[in-house]
């Protein structure tokens, strides 16, 4: 029997311990986006770093102005290193009604089609990957008493926040970070069963856009008819961002956007990725982007607007015939290679002025964002981590672009000069963000041992 | 000195001791929308009963399915009776954080132009009003012994959400409330020199409109470019709500709209109505209706759509970068004169679902209104009050249709046969259903003082 092979044995036998570390990570609500839970954010930073140290890895929570970074560093002397990077924090989770368990005291379900999945906020984004890599390299230590590569460990506390911290920790610990590759788990599989590896990432840019009319509420009665009212100068806003062709009409969005590389086209073509079968199964059967887009395309390579959440006057129980003072809109947009966030940020806000009435005012409260990213696609560790995943799954990994966005892959390559693997096990049905978010069994425990097979295949 | 004399000394002289009374009145918190406060609403017409009855009323509270409402009946042979209508509940006071002192903590402010003003949620409306009236009656008790016209009270405690159980009590008692006239205290005067009848009022239709399209909320990493968001569908159909002429764009809803009559048109000429001193006051400039209107007519003689609440998303600290399920807007429409409020709900569902995409839904949760009234121009008792009030601010009050709506008044020509005086001494500043809600000192005054000339003049 091989190392390796008595590892991934290792790795089934320990499945229930694992997962019973997991839960344990997952019964700390460290939902970064709220101050309220700034205790428990460092709580599961501990955990985490405690958890490391167990490994031999010389563990520590890092203070910065928000929540802590946790580091972690094995030196055993081999030939290579890799970073890997995650996060410990958490969405919020409202909808709290609309959970069918506490989102924090995690249990195994079984799905209608007789699926096992680890229900919780967190299993999925990002706790239950973060742990599919911590479990692989407990498996290593426990069975060769060493890694195949010395790994240093990186888990943040605010990704769900807009890591304001990362970017100034990186630069100010170049040196110790440094690594021959970056390895991220907080992506997805094709489906259930077949792995995939991310080449490009969308950029991210936020915003809170706070329209005023009226110094104050106003009485409908009174005022109705004539005096303007922010929600409805709000809604033609948003309304008019969309043409009647799906693009975005807000001058100067796409500049800079380039067209796919032609790899990643011929890639799409093999996929089918089908309206019914993305969309049918939330509810929805039409794509709403641009009409001359392929559906892969919306969702991976083309920049969105979106309104995220909205606001404005009397949303209590019964009516008011108010006509509100103020009217907000929290909007954020993804952002493809070549765009520059800043520039993006201008030109939404200019659009924004430049369809307000005359004596209504706005205010913007949001950050800057990030840009999009591409991994180099002729970098050999990608051919070693697609022969080590189509080794555990039986087949070879699709590698795509991504929808979402890790801004820190872009400090990785900026800060530290490294390439980064983008390999995660979560799945489009994960209700990522959502109420019951969920990370199926299968994921944790194959995950893990595509870990140890990938870990193996870089050490060469 | 003249009895009339006599009882207007007697009000000047018992200021304080009725500012005392109406304080007691206005720190009870009864908000009616709110189902919190149920019983704080029952304690204001408890308050209000144990008032009258210590006037010599026969007084009682009368529940109803809802928040109870208070009668009086006074019965001193006298030639004439009038009904005296006003509500005793209040608006929500929210956003609570722009109030300069808690809104149930009523207390005398002095405005920068050295105006002495009542500060509190209710003092303009209604209790300050209400408590005119009954103010007016305690002076003629106290100095003649008896009222000058026989008097009945109707104050209910669910204006402010709807008024879903007057209609039917009126229905149950149309014996005990049947009077020569009806007298409401619940609209403004023209200015703060000029007093005001209002000849008719506008109707009111409320909906709450639910938008649903995916079945959970969605990362916008994931779906963002392809999956429909709720916030933007609503926006849209509210966006196209108005047209670029300020007309209502919704298919038959002008249905039934009657052209104001002449001589409301005539008494439009001698005002000084202007964006300037309307619409300055609280900071905007334009008005927003339609283009070929005039501004007394936008406000009083037009129907309106006014977005009164709109909520979707993440409204929390900080950004979710989620695409919602659901977007709800409260709205409401008023009404003029021949509109039916089952029509125009009608007519704005139908729009709402004609624009909707094929594969999102609409719920809708809003009630059925109240259609517009008008008062008969030539009823005799209106130039008695007419001349009471010239007599009491020495000018002749100004005659107009008012934008706001008091559905009971249509149900008193319906199902008393009773036309309705509608006198009233708020001001456009008041404030009324926002934060800092105030009503003059001489507007409770003076008030007071006109309903005592208006009831001996109404005596004949």
């Amino acid at each position: 029997m091989s190392d390796l092979d008595r590892v991934l044995a290792a790795v089934d036998a320990d499945l229930d311990a694992s997962l019973e570390r997991l839960f344990a990570l997952l019964r700390i609500p460290s939902i970064s986006t709220d101050s309220a839970y700034a205790a428990e954010c460092r709580r599961a930073g501990q955990w985490l770093a405690d958890d490391l140290a167990g490994l031999g890895f010389e563990a520590k929570l890092n203070d910065t102005p928000g929540h802590p970074i946790v580091t972690g560093r094995s030196d055993t002397g081999a030939a290579r290193r890799v970073m890997f990077y995650g996060h410990y924090d958490v969405q919020p989770v409202d909808p709290l009604d609309l959970w069918n368990s506490p989102p924090f005291e995690p249990r195994i379900a079984t799905s209608a089609e007789g699926v096992k999945q680890i229900v919780a906020r967190g299993s999925a984004d990002d706790k239950g990957q973060v742990m599919t890599f911590v479990e692989a390299c407990r498996a290593f230590v426990k069975v060769t008493g060493k890694l195949p590569v010395d790994v240093t460990v990186m888990v943040e506390g605010e990704e769900e926040s807009g890591s304001a911290n990362i970017a100034p920790f990186i630069a100010a610990h170049t040196d110790a970070l440094k690594a021959d590759l970056a390895l991220v788990c907080d992506t997805g599989m094709w489906d259930p069963e077949t792995p995939a590896i991310i080449l490009s990432l969308r950029g991210l840019m936020h915003d809170e856009i706070v329209v005023r009319c009226a110094d104050r509420d106003l009485h409908s009665g009174y005022y109705g008819g004539a005096a303007a009212n922010p929600l409805h100068v709000l809604s033609k806003i948003i309304a008019e961002v969309h043409g009647p062709d799906g693009r975005i009409a807000i001058p100067g969005f796409y500049d800079g956007v380039i067209e796919p590389p032609d790899y990643m086209k011929a890639s799409w073509a093999d996929l089918d990725l089908t309206p019914e079968n993305f969309l049918g199964p939330i509810g929805l059967s039409g794509p709403i982007g641009e009409k001359d887009r392929s559906l892969v395309e919306m969702i991976s390579s083309r920049p969105t607007f979106e309104v995220n959440g909205m606001w404005g006057g009397y949303i209590g129980e019964g009516s008011k015939t108010v006509i509100p003072a103020i009217a907000t809109a929290k909007i954020s947009c993804r952002l493809v290679a070549n765009q520059d966030p800043v520039q993006v940020r201008d030109a939404v806000r200019a659009f924004v002025r430049s369809r307000l009435p005359a004596d209504c005012s706005v205010e913007f409260l949001g950050g800057e964002g990030s840009a999009a990213v591409a991994v180099a696609h002729d970098n050999p560790d990608l051919a070693r981590a697609a022969q080590a995943l189509a080794a555990e799954w039986g087949k070879p990994p699709v590698t795509i672009g991504e929808g979402g966005s890790i801004p820190v892959v872009g400090q990785f390559k900026k800060l530290l000069g490294q390439d980064t693997l983008l390999v995660g096990f979560s799945l489009d049905d994960d209700r990522i963000h959502s109420p019951n978010e969920k990370y199926d069994l299968a994921s944790f425990h194959k995950g893990i041992r595509s870990w140890v097979r990938i870990l193996a295949a870089l050490a060469g």
